[in-house]
């Protein structure tokens, strides 16, 4: 079991484990195929016991970056982390064009809000007004990408929740309101761990760190049509500017 | 004293009753000079004893994020982050003009390295081709923002160490080489958990998150004068794009 003294910080041995064999692999010491070092090694490595170090390599192992294989030891299995572009027009289906088969957007839900000071001022509305709140889960080849909560302003698009559980693109979704173009304005970037609601929508292990974007886009005249916060799992992918 | 039963993830129950208050701060729900709720109160939230709890305050007290006040409680004292520009044309010092008031760059070492593919590719090298690599961090108002490790090309810059020593700002040498001016090419973002190493020297608690950001250099024929490698403290500052 884990005990007081493995912990550094808060935060577990075997996760301090976890995350200095994530970092080899992410800094190119340990690449796709290579053998990671036996668990006697990395228990005298790490001042650890081996039932610790198992329990980083299993951790490892679900979230697909190692795999053991029966006699011969552990693996990487690196899947290179996805590029996002943050660009004047990037789409999520353009941005990771090439990087991955499938792409999908679920749709969560909507909700009709007030909004509070944040949005208001991304929005150049009033605090308070009314804004249209779409929640949702983007993924590629199955594995979720980004949560992304978007809101708009309710009296440019009040039916806007209709449109995007018909269209199912925001793209489309501004096409019908005569929206042919709309551009980022500003992107700010954090980073900070995933909550629980988070960590269970995104199929993270708790404790896993998010990207987190705030974005404003606008429309050809210059008006705001929407604040986006999007959260990205930071083991998934990396952010391009 | 934690015990097992509090830890999700590797991540200790007072470690997450911290994020989860600091989460409240960046997202508006707490702002400068509110109360936080009592112990009693916030052990109940979060079904912690208050030993737990007094311990996510202490450590936030550590980071300045609050401050207790002898019987009065404990109130937010949130310096906001300071939000760092990622343009074709940042300086260090320029981004956070405004923000800050002194701001500086202490210089840890340099020296002779081989580049490795990562940093060949960046700079257009062969691996193994001799790099000048440049050890630093930056900090404002004496809180360390940024732990910036910069590799550059040995052959066109072999004496970059001397003079960054003497003249402290990358704008100035790259002058004394004739270089006027020199851009952004590009910039990736990743996050992760701070190192040992890192915690130590940007003065942060253990397990704190780090921006990461990889950026390479260009002058004004398009050829890559640096590579950059920067650790932001997440919990300091955000990126501007």
């Amino acid at each position: 079991m884990t005990s007081d003294k493995d912990e550094l910080g808060g935060i577990a041995l075997w996760r301090r484990i976890a995350d200095a064999i994530r970092l080899d692999i992410i800094g190119g010491k340990l690449t796709n195929g290579d053998r990671l070092p036996t668990e006697a090694i990395l228990s005298e490595r790490f001042s650890a016991n081996r039932h610790t170090v198992r329990r980083a390599l299993a951790v490892l192992a679900d979230e697909g970056v190692v795999a053991a294989e029966q006699g011969r030891g552990t693996f990487v299995r690196s899947a290179r982390r996805l590029s996002y572009p943050i660009g004047k027009r990037t789409r999520f289906s353009e941005g990771l064009a090439g990087q991955a088969g499938t792409l999908g957007t679920q749709l969560l839900g909507h909700r009709i809000e007030n909004a509070n000071a944040t949005i208001a001022k991304a929005l150049k509305l009033k605090t308070g007004d009314k804004v249209v709140r779409i929640d949702g889960v983007s993924s590629a080849d199955g594995r979720p990408l980004s949560r992304a909560t978007t809101w708009l302003p309710y009296r440019r698009f009040p039916d806007f929740a209709e449109r995007i559980t018909q269209l199912q693109r925001f793209t489309a979704v501004f096409a019908s309101y005569d929206i042919a173009d709309y551009a980022r304005a500003s992107t700010r970037i954090s980073a900070r761990h995933a909550d629980v609601e988070e960590t269970k929508l995104l199929g993270l292990a708790p404790g896993a760190i998010l990207l987190v974007s705030e974005a404003v886009d606008i429309d050809a005249t210059g008006e705001p049509v929407s604040y986006a916060l999007s959260r990205f799992p930071a083991e998934r992918l990396e952010l391009v500017v």
